[in-house]
Formats: C-alpha cells, structure tokens, sequence
C-alpha cells in the first residue's frame, strides 16, 4: 500500500531520527538504510522497523522500488550521492550544506534539473510552528513592511573538538540554519554579510581555525536589515528565537521551554529552561519537513526547501567567512 | 512480537484517540475494536490499523489472545463491562467516570480485586508533564509544606445540550478530573468539600438541571486548603494551571500555548491562547498513561492510576453534589 | 496657598507615609500631627516638613485652619476621633477598618453625615494602576458578564506576634482590603461567604486565636462568583492577583516585580520577586487615594470610597469570623 | 538649609522635569531658570518652585549662590556655557550630547579639569533600576565572562523633521544614549563599530540626510562582541531592551510596562505595550541620576558619569557616522 519506499544513507543521530519518524507516516516504507559502519548498527536496527541494512549506499540507488533517497551521510559524500541518485530517477532529500563546494554543488543541482527528481534540502526550522507563524505575519504584512529581522541562535554545548575540523566551521555548519531563516522569514535575499566572530567558548576551537561566537549583520534585497549571533554555547539550552520588526509592529518567537511550571521562592520566580537541542526542540519540524516532501512527491508540488534555498545559504556562510577573514562586509552572489 | 494486545470498546473520539496512539508503541498490537455503530464505522476502520471490528464488545472478551481491555464506551455501560473482563482475567484500562454509582462501582472494584487484573482509570492529567512536574515540587517538599492549591479548569466550550443528561454533571463528568489532581498533587485525601455553583453561560444548561460554572472549596486530611474553579466555556481557549503554594514558595503550571510568538502592535503584546481543547493539551499524557499501563502490565508494577483513585473522585464527585443541593459543606468517605 | 490644611492623627508607619506623600502635593499644608508617643518623634518630625507636633489629637479637632483630619491612628481610637472631627466640620480620611464593632461604626456613619462633611476610607487598592484597569475591563463589559473573580492576598511576613490580639484578626485586618476590592471590581455587593481558615504558617497564631491562611469563597448579588485566598506569609514577597473571568473572556493582574530582569543560568530562568510589601507596591496608590479625596474636597465630587464602603467591607469580614466559627455560609448584612 | 542650589540653562521638556525632579528633594533650592524664550514661559514659571527666571544664562554664572549649572539648553550652546560654568566655579550637569565637535569638546573637557568642579553627563539609563541590575550581574560575574551584548533601542516616534538637521542625526542624538550604556554594561571601552543604516520609517528624514533605523555592530575592548538595533519608530512604544549573554548565562533587562494586567479573549493573550517614552520609562532614573550628582557634590565623590564618558560616546557616534558613509568598520578613538 505504501506509494512512498525510502533507503536512508547514513545511519547517525539525525538519519535514525527521520527513520524513527517516519514509522508512524501512512503509506511510508524503509525499505532500506546504508551505512559504512552497519556492522555495529546491529541491536539499533533489530528495532528500527527497517527492512534491510547494507553498508553500501549503492544498494539503495540501483534498488528498483525504493523512490526516496534521503542523505543523511557526512557532507563530503552528499555530492556523490546526490548525482547518483538523480541519475537513477529518484526523489532526493538531502540534509545541510549540500557541499563545502560552490562549483561541486551547482554541478549536482544541474544532475537534478536535469533528471527531473524532486529535492528537498534538510532546513527543518522552516516547519516549526513558531518560525513559521512568525513568516505568516511577516508575508501577511501584519507587522507592516519589515525593518528589522533578529536571530538568536545559540547551542546549548560545542560539538566534540574532533569534529571541528570536518565541520565546515560556523558558518557552514550551525549558522546555515540561520541563513536560511532569515531568507524564509523576510521573503528576501540577503545582499551582503558583515561578521565579527571570535572563539570565545573555548580557545581550542579557535586554535582549530574555527570560532565560536560571532555577530553577523545582514542587508537584505528588499531594503530590511537583520542580524544573528551565534554561540556554540548556551548553558542555560537551545535558544532559538526570531523577532521581526517592522513599520506595524513586531512579531517574535520565543523558545520552547522544558515545562511551564514556574518555582517562586526566596530567590525569584524561576521557570523552566528552553528545550535542550534540536532533537527536543524540533522533532516536530522533522516529521513535518518530511510529510511535506512526500506531499510534494505524490501530488507533484513544489518542496518547500529546493535546492536553490541550499545553495543560497551556502553562499551566504561563504561570504560570511570572507567577511571574517577580511573584516570588511561582502556580498553575497546569487544563483541564477 | 507484540505482548500487548489490546481490545478497545468504545470507537468514538476517545477510542480513537488511544488507537491512534497505540499503533507506534512497540510490541502493541490492537486486535479488535467494538461499537454498537460499528457499521457507520467502516472508512475509519480501514485505515485504523486495527485488525477487526465487531458490535459487541463480549467478541473482545472471549478473544484469548486479547491481555487488555480498554473501555471507552458510555459511563453506564462500564459496570458490565469491568465485570466481564475481570472475569475472563484481562487487564482493565478504564475512561472514567466508573459509574455514577458508588454501590456498583464498589462491586466492580471487588471484582477486579479477586480476579487480580491490573486496572488502570483513566485520569490523563497526572501525566502531563508539567502537572508531573507540581507533584514532585510538592512531594519533594521544595516549596515546603502545602497550604494551599489552586486549580483553574475550563473548558473552551460546553458540550452539547443533548450530552448533559447523561453526563452525570459538571462535577462528574468535568471537575472529576481536578478531583483527581489534587489528591495527586496534594498526596492527601479530600476531606470535606462546599461548592458554589450555576449556570452562568448557558441557563439552558441550568434547565437541564446541571450546572456550567463552580467554585469548589476543599479541606485536605493533611491541614491544606484547596479551591478550584470550573466553567465549561473560557472563550480564549481550555485554560488548565494549577498553583501550590507553600511555607517555601509556590509551584505554578501554566497553560500550554498554541505557540510562543508574541505580536507587539499599538494595541497590546498578544501571545496565543492556551491550545484548544483536551486532544491538544493532553495528547503527550494520554501516550504517557498507556505506556505506563501497559509498562506496569509487562513488569507486574503499581499502576499509577488505581482503581481506589476512581472511586475517591468520585465519591468528592458525590459530595460536591450533595453541597450544591444543600447549601453547605459536606464531608467526603474514604474507600477502605 | 494651600486650600488643603491637613492635620493627621497617628504617626506610624502608614501616617508618615501619608506625611511623606502629602509633602509634594500643591497646595497643601500638613499643619499638624499628633501622638501619643510625639515625645519620641523628634528626629523624625525635623524633617518631616510638618509645622506643629503634640500627644493630643484634641489640637487638631480644635485647629480652626486644618479642614482635613486623616485618622492613622490605632482602630480602636478611631470612633471617637471621627465623631469629634465631624462635630468640628473637618473632611476625613481614616484608615481601614473603621472600627471592629458594627453598632459604632454605624454611630459614626450617622454623625458623619448629619455633618456633611467628606469621608473616604483607606482601601488604597482600589487606586492601584492594575487593579483599576481590571475593574475598568470588566465595566465596560470588555470581558463580558463576570463569572468567576479570584482574588490573591499574600503577605510576605505575618505582622508580630504581639499586634496579632489587637488585629481584630485575619479577615478584619488583612483580608478587608480584599472584600472591598473584591466589590469594587465586580461593582456588585457580596451576598454570602464561605471560609476555611486555618494557622499553618505559625501555630503561634492559633494559639493567640487567630489564623493565618484562609480561603474565602463569595456569591455575589450579580450571580458570580468568587474565591480569595490569603496567607500571612509568602516567602516570595507580596503576592497580589486579581484574575476577572467573564463570558468574553478574562483580565488578570499580575504582580508588580522588583524589576524586569530575568537570569538564564543551568537552573533556569530566573524573573525578580514581587515588591515586597505594600509600602513598595502600592505607593503610587496611596499617593492617587490621597490626591482623589483632596479633589473631591476641593470640587465638592463624590469620594471613591465611602463610608458605606468601609461598613460593607467589615461585614464581610464579620460574617467571614462567623463562617470560620460556624463551619458554614454566612449571609452578608447590607447597610441602607 | 539647601547646601545645593541650582540654576538650570533651558526650560525644555529635559529642562522641565528635572525642575519638577528636584522640587522634591531635601536640602535642594532651584534658584534660578535661564531660557531664551523666558517671556513666554510665564505660566509655567509661576508653579514652578523656581525662585527666578532670566533670559540670560550669565545670570545664572554670576550668582554667588548657585553652585550647580544644570546645563539642558541645545547642543551647540553647550560648549560656551560650560566654559563659563567652570570658570566660575560652579559645578556642572549637562545633558548628552557635549557637543558635536570632538575638538570643542576637548577644549571644554580641559577647562573643567582645570577648574577642578564636578562635571555630570546626563545618561540617565545608567540609573534605570533593570539596566544597573544587568549591570551588577555582568560585574560581579554571575553570568561568567560577557560574550555578547544586545541592546534593542527603538523609541516610538521620530522626532519632528525639522528638529532632524540640528539633531546631529541617529547615532548623535538617540543612539548615543545606547553607545554609552554598552560601555557601562560591559565595563569595557568600543574598538571598532560596524553600521548598516537607511531611513525605512520615513523617506524625508533619508532626504534631510539622516537615518531611522539602524544596525550597529560593536567590537569590545576585552574581546566581546556587541550589537544595538535602533529604529525611530516602534508603534507600539518605547522599546528599551538589553541582553548580556556569557559563559554561565544570559541577563535580560525586558520592558517596563504600561501595566501588569492580561486580557484574554478569542484573539490571544494580550498585555500592555512598553511604557510610552523617556518621560514614562525613565523617570525614577532621571530622579536617581540627580541625586547622586549632588550627593557627588555633598561628599566629594567621583560622579557616576563622568565627562570622559561624554566623550567616549560621542566617539562612538562619530566612528558610526563614518562607517555609514564608509561601508566599512571604523576605529574607535580613546580619550587619554
């Protein structure tokens, strides 16, 4: 009965995420999951409702019934599969960046044009029920012509110091979420960034050439201006908010909390912390972005995220490390 | 695989909803469902997941390979049923109220007691988590001992005028609910109740000889005080917070909300309302309290919800009755 | 200048806050304060910008320039104070309650108006920003018809144990304030109370005959309803809430806090206190009574809180005893 | 007995309400209003407490008595007056900005060192009861080292356009304020500034060659980062906002509101907007500012804002114009 068959490449936190939810989807099947360590994958899959585990992310490109293939692999390998998957007709979701590479990724988004494919790029923050409120009223003009856009963006820990270095850095690899959102929210490209960034959490992320904490300022095309700050480290969890202001008003998106129970004592009235990560935070959004895609597949529609909104960010965090790197502003080039 | 395997009677919104819920727990099977509408029940039926439907529920009780009934039928059809799967050794899951009768309610519990069958009431709210939350501030003694509890219960709207004369009232059918909250979040018995009560938003309600909004006014064994207040229709949306207040602070859960964007404009900082109904609010707790059934079935553990809870709330059910038609306090019977 | 010749009577801490607030208010003139302790005044009298000082109310009464007599003086001083200063012709403002005995107060109502002079009674709550928009909401019906009003009075500390037996008790102490509000917000008279009261922060006060907890529950003659509950101590600071819940929906008051900063930490999110106590949160208020019944002084206006209010008040108190003595509702006494 | 007697230079709206502030404090005498436009400003005078009103501020620098010029006449007369102050002996209080030109302002700076009085700029947002707490918590560590600074400051109308050329623009007039309060916060001197700016609330201030909104990205001296949004335009009032965010966590100063009440209703949850302007938010900080000059005077204390910081900010300001025309981060220049 299921019109949808996924294979899965990549069986790391965020591929046994989209598996784990796609479970519970109607007419959903995954058929199979790829991974170069599946011999440790054993006891995972026994009960990951899967049908069939291989090491070999090929397996599920020359599998005749499987019409989803979603990327779940490290950066590095998206390109490869991208072109093969195209290649052999099938629908591609592919999680962020798309590539470190700007001419590797406009060859695999002509792979793409060209087989005719459908694809979705893994920004899932579009589907929180927050962000895209906050879209609404913008697109809508309830807060009149937008002025201003802020993005607070910070993660509750850095990642493992061993992963820095395959990263992308920063920009690449957290604030391409915030790229992106920033052109979801406001309807407009961003023209050109400015960045000050610096590794304030932890000197040994700067002495791996990446940084921590930045400040990145934004024009964007329709006039608006915008600003993220980012830092690899909250204590207090994931902060995620967004405030649009503009000519009637402002619209801001506040975190979601743990609970909404508030303790009154002594030392004040204390309410919960924002929800740890973006597992917490965004399972939601997860299963949305992908009961999206599917929609998109089976009533052939447009996706919510193409590829072109993946290439964008890209550009737009490579101007940000130039901007870094240079300490001036730069401008952001876009895709035909 | 499955070692649960469930037979729910009842398929109307409340049955549907555990369905639902229970087709993406692992090693849960729902075998049969029953209505006495069964055959309007067909297209719903199809895409269930569960794997037969039957008119009568005696189809579910002499299934062998059923473990647990759960009864989501009519009050006055709860009795019987209890009787005869307790009989036939099943596992009970039970939407409360039991019955509107504390002898008969009595005899069922006798029943389950010597079949010796886990029984479970269906008193959704103690696993929510931010109520779950209150509980352990209170139990842990974090805001010291308990003086006092207060509990606001509304409802976005009243149900139909047809439905209140089978309800069994508003404090059978609505408030048992909070009656059954504050023992569990107060860790004591209700002692004495005296209630104000009216028809305030619909006087037909009032013909009907029910009432739509109360003040309840509680006297716990442990020496604190409790209040809640009910109406049947808060126009913003189902308002559900509780505050315990103690000799060290108060605890205060506050309502869920549709989501946490904030619209700032020259009239006011709007949030959203609370979200709407029971479906929405409390969906997260009705998967909580059948897992946590069916986790006491599996490891022969307490359930958390027990029978003697469903009786206690019913009996301050009862009592608040009795203050509404006599105008004063009246003492509330333990279950031995 | 000044029109406005006050003397008043009682320099403790509630008359030298009026001294204090009076001092920078146009054209008027605090001519005089007595004391009976004005021996041990002098440090402060120095600065206190008041001209004349002396043990003897009398001087007062007997001053032909002073047209205010504000009464700050013990409750049960104040009677006889109030019958002297309207015998003389002097407007009065006196502090809350009139007096603990009814058959007096009403003694006193009549010479004060055989007097024609104004009378205004210290609920100063009733001048509080947030509390006056309340009432407005619910005058003009912007909530609807009010249903249920809720009221919450918290002290941050209980007073001594010493004051406690010339308190006059809980309810005509501290919880006198909340009768009025309670009618001034719902423009309604209370027809009826139920309480439960109890000393669970200190079992000293039982001893001393008195409670410290209580939950009030109140019919009013509009067909709403109502609950307050007080407690002699939050360890929090002052805890004071209105919450007006109607057919259109409900405003809310919340507390007024220390400040506006809120600490993220691993622990949480931490908001400020409420303002301690009523000298910090209701100063603006006592400041507005005052200013108000100068004005209705001066353009011969209606006060805003009469002398009738003042009786009504203490006869929901009254009942509210008899209900802690009785175990049952008690009826309220309206005055003609 | 005033040991503080002041002469005020500009009986503008600042110049008003800090006569009316200082009416109200102990052991303080206005002698004496200097304006231009003295003659019509008869009726003011006449309930204003002041002693005397002149045309010529010379009045006031010759007055033996008065020993504090409180300077809130234009900015382009401010220089002149200062020089004559000190040369006189008396201390001085001016309101932001010094001048526009560094140059005089250097000149003035010396004239006042060499004189040796008191010399107070008029910051008041340093005394804002929120501001100083983010402060403290900043100071003392408790959110561990600051990484990033936030400051949202949008007022909610612009001034009128003719007032826009002799304003000397956005970062002169209004964000200078905000240029100082980061260097409070943090405790550290601005190295480099970044701006995005354009005039997105009204064309014809963009015409006058000014902007309305603006995005300016700071660099600190002890290595964090910091950002100010500035609009002349939030319709729904006055939105003065900090974030200090660091190792341990965040402070957050939020708004002070009109009001603490809540109305819900079918549209939302809706609370009141920030109070309205400067006048409403920052009055007790006007009050505060004030009184610790004088207590500076009294007690021969280093004042809380000194001239240096005056010059500090109106660097700060300057290096922002020049990056607006630039495009580029511009330098901050220190002060010896």
């Amino acid at each position: 009965m299921a019109d949808i068959v996924v294979g899965v490449v990549g069986a790391g936190r965020i591929g046994k995420l989209h598996i784990n939810n796609m479970r519970n989807m109607a007419n959903v099947r995954v058929k199979m999951v790829s991974d170069v360590f599946a011999d440790h994958l054993g006891e995972w899959f026994e009960t990951s409702g899967v049908e069939e585990i291989t090491k070999n992310y090929e397996d599920i490109i020359n599998d005749p019934e499987i019409n989803v293939v979603m990327i779940c692999s490290p950066t590095n390998t998206h390109i490869e599969i991208i072109k093969a998957a195209a290649a052999a007709g099938k629908n591609i979701f592919c999680e962020k960046p798309i590539s470190f590479s700007d001419e590797e990724t406009l060859e695999a988004y002509e792979a793409v044009k060209k087989a005719g494919v459908k694809f979705q790029i893994g920004f899932n923050r579009r589907f929180d029920r927050n962000f895209s409120k906050v879209r609404r009223l913008v697109e809508t003009k309830e807060i009149g012509d937008l002025h201003i856009l802020k993005v607070t963006s910070r993660d509750p820990e850095p990642p493992s110091l061993e992963y820095i270095p395959t990263s992308g850095g920063l920009f690449m690899d957290m604030a391409i979420h915030d790229f992106d959102i920033v052109r979801y929210i406001s309807g407009s490209e961003v023209e050109e960034v400015y960045v000050q960034g610096a590794s304030l959490v932890n000197p040994e992320i700067g002495k791996l050439g990446d940084i921590d904490t930045a400040i990145v300022s934004l024009k964007f095309a329709n006039g608006a201006m915008g600003v993220i700050d980012n830092s690899r480290q909250a204590v207090y969890g994931y902060d995620q908010r967004i405030e649009a202001f503009g000519s009637n008003g402002a619209a801001t998106a506040q975190n979601e909390l743990e609970s909404t129970v508030e303790v009154s004592s002594k030392d004040g009235v204390k309410g919960d912390n924002p929800l740890h990560f973006f597992l917490e935070r965004y399972n939601d959004a997860y299963i949305k972005e992908t009961s999206e895609f599917f929609d998109a597949i089976r009533n052939d529609k447009e996706v919510s995220c193409s590829f072109r909104d993946g290439i964008m960010a890209q550009r737009i965090a490579a101007a940000a490390n130039e901007s870094l790197e240079t300490g001036v502003p730069v401008k952001v080039k876009l895709v035909d």
